[in-house]
């Protein structure tokens, strides 16, 4: 099967590649064509995925599909954008149907699900790795930003963080545990759920956002340094899963959420008055510290002391 | 140097970085803002370019950089789009800063002379490629499509065809020539001019029009079928440079230009009564056959009698 007649079977196809909101014209041009409405702008991420890298090279092709739009979703929620559309760029070594098959069965799985449509891409030969460009709007001046953390503002999570971190040793085959332990940890790594309705709805209240991706200290550190803040978190309000500290231990757990990265719940910043309505919608919403004068991410621990914080972040070079 | 300074430090400071019309936020966000004026739509285009498969492992980095650009901005051009911004996703083996410097360079000096800003992107480890994705503006109704070729209309190309194929044994090493020839057929490899101003000016006259990155016959292949029409070339009207025909012969020349691709002039269809004033302000562009009734792509000889296309276009698979 030659490349035009890949794209054209398992991508062209696909339920999420006809169209959408906005979609002016979709696969089969030299270039898609989005429409935007009045007052609007439209918010773009880029991200790669590298077999070996980001995930195992063996993964599974649909939960592969999954997980890799969910990653580059989570960049639209961090934004309080309104998904749209994406393109797909897949470097492929070889031409598997069966694979194929599969890899589009979960991409559309999440396209439904996170109401984006595939607009375009192209495919190439060569080591195994996903580029894919994601699409959303915005209304203008609504994007929420990194930089505008207040002194006195919260610092808040979206929920539970560390499960997809600490899901990498069974994602290897390195461990077993539970039936229950392994499915809800997995769960978190290959199908995370990009926060878009929680992103939408902290326009106008968060005062600045992003996606958990580098793990909570280093991404803390984004916000610090763009809001020229310093963020100090507390770690015992750090929210930990049930399945995660079973199957790690409390103080691994904490570490996993610290430093692992992958977690694609959003961080942001609030107006303490505004927190109260929040939850009433968002019970999973929680308060993990608070914004400083100063620079940096501090933590505290249970008693309220300063500790140093464990190196984190993943750094590919 | 960790992977944010990497990039803070070669792309983000680089110029082409600095905003741009409708570029409303660039790199150091979830995402990129673009404003997009009213009546105009954006157009968006992904392409790959894989090491050992789209140039060699070893190619110079700032060559690399300007033709990975030029390649995707050829697109744009294709759609008469107006030039606004890119991602750039790079993934590397190892973050040398001589090559990071140059790859920069190269990259900043097609982004200028296109008129895009780069605006976000991402960079990883792994074996080299890199992911570029292109946007630009086109007023509502006007980009140039595939799909429009009309029974009586002539096909015509931006210029002479099958230079980059023909210089793959120069890229490669495999052979040797005049620094003359040498320098132009090179030229055309690594920094293809993208056709964007002729793209612009074919807005409400082409009535089919894409860019020839697969090779004349796959790409005319690729109007016919999206037009339901028939194109006929005349091999001896396909335009020819005087270094191709001395470098591979007048025979070779010709298989360069039908198949070999890599070209990113523009290929499409005109009303013939809108070619004289085209060809005033475009002298370099040829009328090479006509739009039938019919499909496919057919081919006529020095004598006007019909032949066998050669297999052409590049499979990746």
């Amino acid at each position: 099967m030659g490349e035009f007649e890949l794209i054209r079977h398992y991508f062209a196809a696909a339920p999420c590649a006809q169209g959408g909101d906005g979609v002016v014209r979709s696969i089969g041009d030299d270039c898609a064509l989005l429409a935007l409405p009045a007052g609007e702008q439209l918010a773009v991420s880029t991200d790669t995925l590298v077999a070996g890298v980001h995930f195992p090279e063996a993964s599974d092709a649909f939960l592969l599909g999954q997980r890799a739009l969910a990653v580059s979703a989570s960049d639209l929620a961090a934004m309080g954008a309104t998904p749209q559309a994406f393109t797909l760029a897949l470097t492929l070594p070889s031409a598997s149907e069966t694979w194929l098959a599969e890899f589009a069965r979960g991409l559309q799985s999440m396209a439904q699900s996170c109401s984006l449509a595939l607009v375009g891409g192209d495919t190439t030969r060569g080591p195994l790795s996903l580029t894919l460009t994601v699409f959303g709007r915005v209304p203008v001046g609504k994007a929420l930003l990194r930089s505008g953390a207040q002194v006195g503002d919260l610092l808040c999570v979206g929920g539970e963080l560390g499960d997809a971190a600490g899901a990498l040793p069974l994602v290897l085959g390195q461990r077993e545990t539970t039936p229950e332990i392994s499915a809800a940890l997995l769960a978190r790594y290959w199908s995370p759920q990009p926060q878009l309705a929680l992103g939408q709805a902290l326009r106008g209240r968060a005062s600045a956002a992003l996606d958990i991706s580098d793990g909570l200290l280093a991404d803390c550190g984004h916000i610090a340094r763009a809001s020229q803040v310093a963020l100090q978190i507390e770690l015992a309000r750090i929210p930990l899963s049930a399945a995660l500290r079973a199957f790690a231990g409390e103080e691994q757990a904490r570490l996993c959420a610290l430093g692992g990265g992958d977690d694609y719940r959003l961080a942001f910043t609030l107006q303490p008055d505004l927190l109260a309505q929040l939850q009433a919608d968002w019970p999973e919403v929680r308060v993990i510290g608070r914004v400083l004068a100063g620079s940096g991410v501090q933590l505290l621990d249970a008693a309220g002391q300063p500790i140093e914080p464990p190196r984190g972040g993943y750094q590919h070079f």
